[in-house]
């Protein structure tokens, strides 16, 4: 059989285009002992592939060049030569941009697919979630009253790291871009205020939304937001530092927080999170998380785009702003 | 009586010099209730005050216009109206940059000259030996066998926090200026290492003198040197933030890490402190740093200049890394 997937040609500089993608037909190989065949059905598109495909050292190996693209995705098992899973099996793995894989059934797990929609399992369910909910509990250490703001509020992970902070007695303030966003997290999520980062009042915004000052910080975005965010935060402050999708894409170097010394006059910190490090206690937190859901205090809500064939044009929408909740593509098979 | 004293007039912008201050001849006034009357007798130059000079919130009061400049002093009381001090009692209070001063009794502590020169006092067994002892050990959190990097290693604090992480059982990498600097860090007080910023091949020296990497900077200079060290952290390394001397006389904004983000890469924490806080574990520290120089493992080495007069351009030898110890001013009296 053979079906189509996305794969790195060249390295982006700056945004990545589809000029640096081949859009490959491939035949599907044998599936081998201990292997399976999924059929994908949703693919995870986050802010952290843009640096899956730079070269270098960091948390994880870069794609190589000519690998299909890495992505977190979900599908339904069509072969196996693995004795923990059967054919119908829902399943959670890094499978790629692609329409089918047939991968090592190692680190690959079960999703049900009564329990919740299969695309959640990329979102609340799934790796952002866990972002969320280590990063904020771990890292952000947040105390009943306190001040917490996220940004890159309306995406996958800031939309839970809002919820859980409420959840945990904090007044909450996102930070995301444009009025329905804004709305969508008083209105719909409970956040107590949100601040839009294009309205050109943001610095007014900010301060009027944080009268008692900042105490957590969970910034995806990085840039002038964690600069203004710097300006603000009370003493023993604590910056989670989860990623800096302002920054991914520049061709120029990173911008640095000027304000950083703040963290010396405020006696904060500032610490960065990857996710991976807390896989012992994923099932601990998903279970907790489930009992947020069941009793309404956490809302999931995915951003579904339809079609392999976009995956370049929709992986930019994260860079734009303009996904509304997590980001996910639906593939539509061939055949 | 009359004296000299020397009096912030302008908030400098850029380096502070001469222009900046009025070096004015006042008279003593009354001793009253509850103070005390002290002759000067050595004042502490250091970093820090370049950021009294500006206005605005920091986690002190900035000095006022008109008003003496504020320093660290060592003097011999000469009056009393305090029951704590007596005629010839050693002091150590913020008396500022003067000849005499009259003071609140309250916030001052005696000191011993048996014991120790008056002058270490401002150095090792004063402020920045506290900020080496606890911004090291409870914030940089070191641990036998990892490797320690100190910027400002020749200077005040950063010669003491080489020297306890080397007690500690580091490795021990000393950042200095010149030849002269290095040679004293590795030769006299047992740094693994020393590294010459201005040597011109800084990236490789740092490289080859820290080959597992780096578990905890101290950084008393940020700018280029905090950028380079960020791309040498360990997982999970702690970056302690003292200062930045290296930014403290910008006219333009301060340079924040570029390279922060690989704190994200590394779990990696940074982290603001300062001395104050610590005030009521002082006598402790004290204590064990005593114990240590007796033992011969710490040792104190003080830069003094001669001559109030010379304040203004004493203070810069600070911002060029021309001081090799602590610096401090020594005061020789009108009469």
């Amino acid at each position: 059989m053979e079906y189509k997937q996305w794969q790195l040609t060249t390295r982006p500089v700056g945004e990545p285009t589809r000029q640096n993608f081949t859009y490959a037909t491939v035949s599907m190989p044998e599936v081998k002992t201990g292997e399976i065949a999924v059929k994908i059905k949703y693919i995870s598109l986050d802010p952290a592939m843009r640096g899956w495909m730079n070269d270098g050292k960091s948390y994880i190996e870069p794609v190589q060049l000519g690998d299909v693209m890495r992505a977190g995705t979900v599908g339904e098992v069509i072969a196996s030569e693995s004795d923990g899973f059967s054919v119908g099996d829902h399943v959670y793995g890094h499978f790629g941009v692609q329409e089918y894989a047939v991968v090592n059934a190692k680190g690959v797990h079960k999703v049900s697919p009564e329990l919740a929609p299969l695309e959640r399992y990329l979102g609340v369910l799934g790796m952002p979630g866990m972002t969320a909910y280590f990063g904020l509990l771990k890292t952000g250490l947040p105390k009943e009253g306190e001040t917490v703001v996220v940004s890159g509020a309306a995406g996958a992970v800031g939309t839970v790291v809002g919820q859980i902070a409420k959840i945990k007695g904090c007044r909450v303030v996102g930070i995301a871009g444009g009025k329905d966003k804004c709305d969508y997290l008083t209105r719909e999520l409970g956040f107590d205020a949100a601040v839009d980062y294009k309205s050109g009042e943001f610095r007014k915004d900010l301060k009027a939304a944080c009268p008692n000052g900042i105490d957590v910080y969970f910034d995806n975005v990085g840039g002038d937001i964690l600069d203004e965010v710097l300006t603000k935060i009370n003493l023993r402050a604590r910056i989670v530092v989860c990623g800096a999708i302002s920054q991914y894409n520049n061709t120029t170097p990173v911008k640095g927080p000027s304000n950083y010394l703040s963290l010396l006059v405020n006696r904060a910190r500032m610490e960065g999170i990857v996710v991976f490090d807390n896989v012992a206690e994923y099932p601990l937190a998903a279970k907790e998380m489930a009992s947020w859901i069941a009793e309404g205090t956490l809302k999931a809500k995915e951003h579904v785009v339809e079609g392999l064939d976009t995956f370049p044009e929709t992986l930019l929408m994260l860079f734009k702003g303009e996904n509304f909740g997590k980001l996910v593509l639906k593939v539509e098979h061939s055949e």
